[in-house]
């Protein structure tokens, strides 16, 4: 089954699961805090619809997984909606923490609602993930791996965030921070929706460890790759500066990497916020330094290392193919 | 053995696994979110100590249900930690909602270090809560059985906590809801302690039923002798008008009783701030309409009830017997 195909077999079986397990919410006495919940998964409030709903392609991930184990994806459901709440109960709390007012052009659950109750929403949106993966038919033995898997992976999250923040103010993060705060940021909840399909249905531990080596430098390849939007993509240059991550002081890598081999850049970057001018310049300082290319080969490197795990795997399985497949779409991403 | 003795006898251990939990945050690159969680536990920073700890009463309720099941309290550890780890993330969550400065007269994790990084602080914490249990040494079957008890308590705290919050601002709470409320509030994870340890070492499932009932009274005593604390307790009525809930306009049972008998106390109740004399005339009101006594009524029937259910468990158990004497502890306490 070609990716495309896998992909729209599989999300309407996603979204009915997502929606049993935010139906176990009590609303006896108030239906507000499921709404909150229905309206950030894109279903009810304004705004709702498919284009409100992200891509679920985290669950897809998991799905993949489980069938490139050689497993039946439908064992899967519980992990896969699962691995769908934590992305979504840690944007929820991290739109509070960057008090960002907007999500896919929806206002955010705590504008609409208030910090405490998204707090709030967002805790209940997490503890529905762990209820979730424990309604899964399957063995005991395999659901507390699972359910392992995703608490570690939890803990890398917050880890991760709390990097992020504290280095907002600070210029001194190292490049080996650089790569454990990216890789508690994104990289893990990638290594654990594609190994955890395969470790709820019992598939053997190589093939987790095979497919968690996988989508780890995926999810790297996906982040350097984001860096390198944040100050080349097409929002980032063409005049809207406030989308450049130049403005907002992130520490992406291409920054990490000008702060140490540009003193020019080095000397200008302490004099934000930027005109468009600026920010056009300073990109320009990065890709003189030949940062630029040096992102663009790590974006490469990255997802062929991670191409390259897949070839222990059976070359005869389909989701094998459609993992490569989707690793290359990521890599080409515009946006 | 004494609940004394037995308190002393689990005290270091719990604090010992605490510690052991908390140790699992990778702090290569950061000591400081370790640090904003070993601080909202007690052990680092201004204040930190015996008496910035809480009580740990809810681990070792974990622990008294273990051994009145029959089964050594030793292989609860890791659920007792799990436990008290839920109850201070949901703390940590809790002081940002009631934008609460001070908690066990030290400053709150949020006032020390912002509310982003406490909202991320938390969601740590309970990350953590989960790994502490599932790295417990018992069978798959019990670990999974106990992990979907906790998560089952998680989403009823966080429907407790909604309706608190969404009734701030609202007088029509009906008594129903209320129950509810406390119900989510404090019941769900007091019986979630009582019964989790007996839960993950294989007790018989009437023996767990047994367990959750007795707590889940309990709790609901609890919460009625802590409403009626507020209202007539010594800090509540000294003066300190602050420290009363008719000043904060809390949602407590003598209030939503006396909005519904007392025509006088609802005329009265919409015209806060109150002065202190006012104060006292208002929980006067409360008084002459019965109300006080009503509420010692219910929390004397519902600690009743929890015991009775007690009646059911081994006689010959010392831990039954602790259970019993700390229900009455809870009952005649004062503050």
């Amino acid at each position: 089954m070609s990716l495309k195909d896998f992909s729209e077999t599989v999300r309407p079986p996603i979204e009915q699961e997502l929606k049993r397990v935010i139906g176990l919410v009590d609303d006896r006495h108030s239906q507000e805090l499921r709404k909150m919940l229905a309206y950030h998964l894109g279903w009810e409030g304004e705004g709702a619809g498919e284009q409100a709903r992200g891509k679920r392609i985290r669950p897809q991930i998991v799905l993949l997984g489980t069938s490139a184990a050689g497993k039946d994806w439908r064992d899967a459901l519980q992990a896969a909606a699962a691995v769908e709440l934590i992305h979504n109960f840690s944007l929820i709390h991290d739109d509070i923490e960057d008090q960002s007012d907007f999500r896919h052009g929806r206002k955010t659950v705590w504008a609409l609602w208030g910090e405490a109750q998204a707090i709030n929403a967002g805790d209940c949106m997490y503890s529905l993930a762990y209820r979730a993966i424990l309604q899964s038919n399957n063995r005991p033995e395999y659901i507390t791996r699972a359910v392992d898997m995703l608490s570690e992976t939890c803990i890398a999250l917050t880890e991760g965030q709390h990097l992020d923040m504290a280095y907002e103010k600070r210029d001194d993060l190292s490049l080996e921070a650089y790569w454990t705060m990216i890789g508690g940021k994104t990289a893990s909840l990638l290594s654990c929706s594609a190994a955890i399909g395969a470790t709820i249905t019992g598939a053997d531990e190589k093939i987790v460890a095979t497919l968690k080596e996988f989508a780890w430098n995926l999810g790297l390849a996906f982040q350097v790759q984001d860096d390198w939007l944040g100050i080349w993509g097409d929002s980032a240059l063409t005049g809207k500066s406030a989308d450049s991550d130049l403005q907002s002081g992130k520490k992406s890598l291409p920054v990490l990497l000008g702060l140490q081999s540009s003193p020019e850049f080095r000397k200008k970057w302490i004099k934000r916020p930027f005109t468009n001018t600026e920010i056009a310049d300073m990109a320009g300082l990065l890709k003189t330094a030949g940062i630029q290319i040096q992102l663009e080969t790590e974006t490469t490197r990255l997802t062929e290392k991670a191409k390259a795990a897949l070839d222990r795997l059976d070359p005869e399985n389909g989701a094998v193919s459609d993992l490569r497949v989707l690793a290359d779409t990521l890599l080409k991403r515009k946006k």
